[in-house]
């Protein structure tokens, strides 16, 4: 592999064969949260996880260790609400198994196997309880079950709430077609304690090797960065997902999450502190196919980690600037890049 | 240490300072399930967990990590329903903020952490999706709250559908009370794919070692086994508690759960199968004091295996055959030990 890798048609997870997001948010009243919903096609996706903040909050991760047993997951959950939002799972396990999606453990029985992860967004809505649940997982459900239209980013889904480094966070999302067949993609939510933004420059960190970030964010400058209050451990999170159709094992699904991570850590400065809760999933969704040698997972990595760094880009750059009772979050593009001349909304 | 050890006041996990324990249960009209909540004091219990078997079911426990901040946790779930049961941990998130307990992140707010783990008992009841939610954890977190009365064993709380070996299983408890001080408490929900019964005489494999248990057996004689029809992997697991008073680190409390585990190994032949879901928690309630040094943890290591060895035997000794439109399940008082001469209730 050499030279730049080409995006997928879609630039998104969608690209990655089998996949297909729902996305489900509440806003005002004194909400601001939502649920992005991971929908892998029958059979499942091949999953592996890699936790690597020091304040996760998780659901079903155990499973995925290469050395037990199940091998494919019928969903991946990323929620805001901190702990209480991991309840937004069981609608998305209601409706795959009202839909005969999961585990099949007997003639029509099913246990859909959903992993999940959750970002800390409490009170940015006002109301310090208002957190996705079952509902809302379920809406993400259908909505991805449906899997029209493109993957929505910025204040969307489980991103509606998020903050990095004093920014308005949200969903991003990425996709590389590689030369030799299979595509990556990423998803995440960036809720980050560190910055995605170089403080020298302005740009933001994932757009240094990456030609479509650099050319969006022409005419960027520095610009005062708040002070981020810090207040309890736990109050941020980057969560998302790696994915392609290459057939990979437990295990290098596992690799392929460790190297979103990296992805990551280039975007995200610092991440994976003790108070974060940095959680990526690996997915793989082919069904069959010859096993990936490590050359091959090589590539796939190194795919990973520039999808996952791209995603967090676009999810910083698509996020808007938003207020609450709570607080006023501003986004990248109203402090950092130019603004339009007016607000007529006409070209200037 | 030495000689053989005396169990607690109550024998059971209450008699671990700080913890309480609430069961709720549905039996009749499809219904055999249920869930069990282990409720610590304030300010919370360390914790640490061990995942041995090949199929686990579980929530927030990479949060338990050694190397992660969150030290303590409010309460552990132990539930019936596999992955669907997941969400009776939600009603006892949702007990716990009502009360204001959890992780304090800001004024009046909290974030409950609460750990949970599950055992497979879906459809044994006669319906297949009958399984514990929010409600029912809910139920059983309130028990605990209220904390009355001794800890009720055999087919209640998350033991109500369990099987062991084909006999019918459930829930047990035991405590040790160490010399030096500290006590040792444990509770199992026995739901496994191995047997707890030694075939060449009938005794409990638990009983070996111990006088409470060996005397509770006396007249034991083996009996034709059924066989166990294995009919999907994940179909079994045995989930529970190790508990202390003494302080420990949340890498103590790991190595303390691991000693469960020992305990279980003794009891139940073979565990941590891959059709095994094993998870094991490992608590120390106590708030302050001298750290414990590594001879005074190996003591309460070998208590803690003893002590989960006993409430594995403590479950299966307490069991009552069970008959539901899915099937029967005869207890091993039933099947292995002397019956009364007649029904009368009058001894004979």
């Amino acid at each position: 592999m050499s030279g730049i890798p080409a995006s997928g048609p879609t630039d998104s997870l969608q690209d990655v064969r089998g996949l297909r997001v729902g996305q489900a948010q509440r806003f005002g009243d004194g909400w601001l949260t939502g649920t992005t919903v991971i929908l892998a096609g029958v059979p499942g996706a091949v999953a592996g996880v890699d936790v690597r903040g020091g304040g996760p909050g998780t659901r079903e991760t155990d499973l995925l260790d290469p050395r037990n047993l199940v091998e494919r997951v019928q969903a991946v959950v990323l929620s805001g609400g901190s702990a209480y939002g991991l309840s937004s799972a069981d609608g998305v396990v209601r409706g795959l198994a009202d839909d005969g999606l999961g585990l099949v453990v007997g003639p029509g029985q099913v246990v859909p196997i959903v992993p999940a992860a959750i970002i800390f967004d409490l009170g940015r809505g006002g109301e310090f309880r208002h957190h996705p649940g079952p509902e809302l997982g379920l809406e993400a459900y259908a909505r991805a079950r449906q899997g029209d239209g493109p993957i929505a980013q910025g204040c969307v889904g489980a991103g509606t709430g998020a903050v990095a480094g004093g920014l308005k966070g949200g969903v991003g999302t990425a996709s590389i077609q590689l030369a030799g067949g299979p595509t990556v993609g990423a998803l995440a939510v960036v809720n980050a304690m560190g910055s995605t933004v170089d403080p020298a420059t302005g740009l933001l960190w994932a757009a240094a090797g990456d030609p479509g970030l650099t050319a969006a964010l022409q005419g960027a400058h520095p610009a005062p960065t708040e002070p981020i209050p810090v207040r309890a451990p736990g109050l941020n999170t980057t969560v998302g997902v790696v994915a392609t159709d290459a057939p990979l094992t437990k295990a290098q699904c596992r690799k392929l999450a460790e190297a979103g991570q990296d992805g990551m850590a280039r975007a995200i400065r610092p991440c994976h502190t003790m108070f974060d809760g940095d959680t990526v999933f690996g997915l793989s969704t082919a069904d069959s196919g010859e096993a990936t040698s490590p050359s091959e997972l090589n590539d796939l990595l190194a795919a990973a980690a520039d999808c996952f760094s791209r995603a967090v880009g676009h999810a910083v750059l698509a996020a808007t600037s938003t207020t609450t009772p709570a607080g006023r979050w501003r986004s990248y593009r109203e402090l950092h890049l130019p603004q339009p001349a007016g607000n007529s909304g006409i070209g200037d």
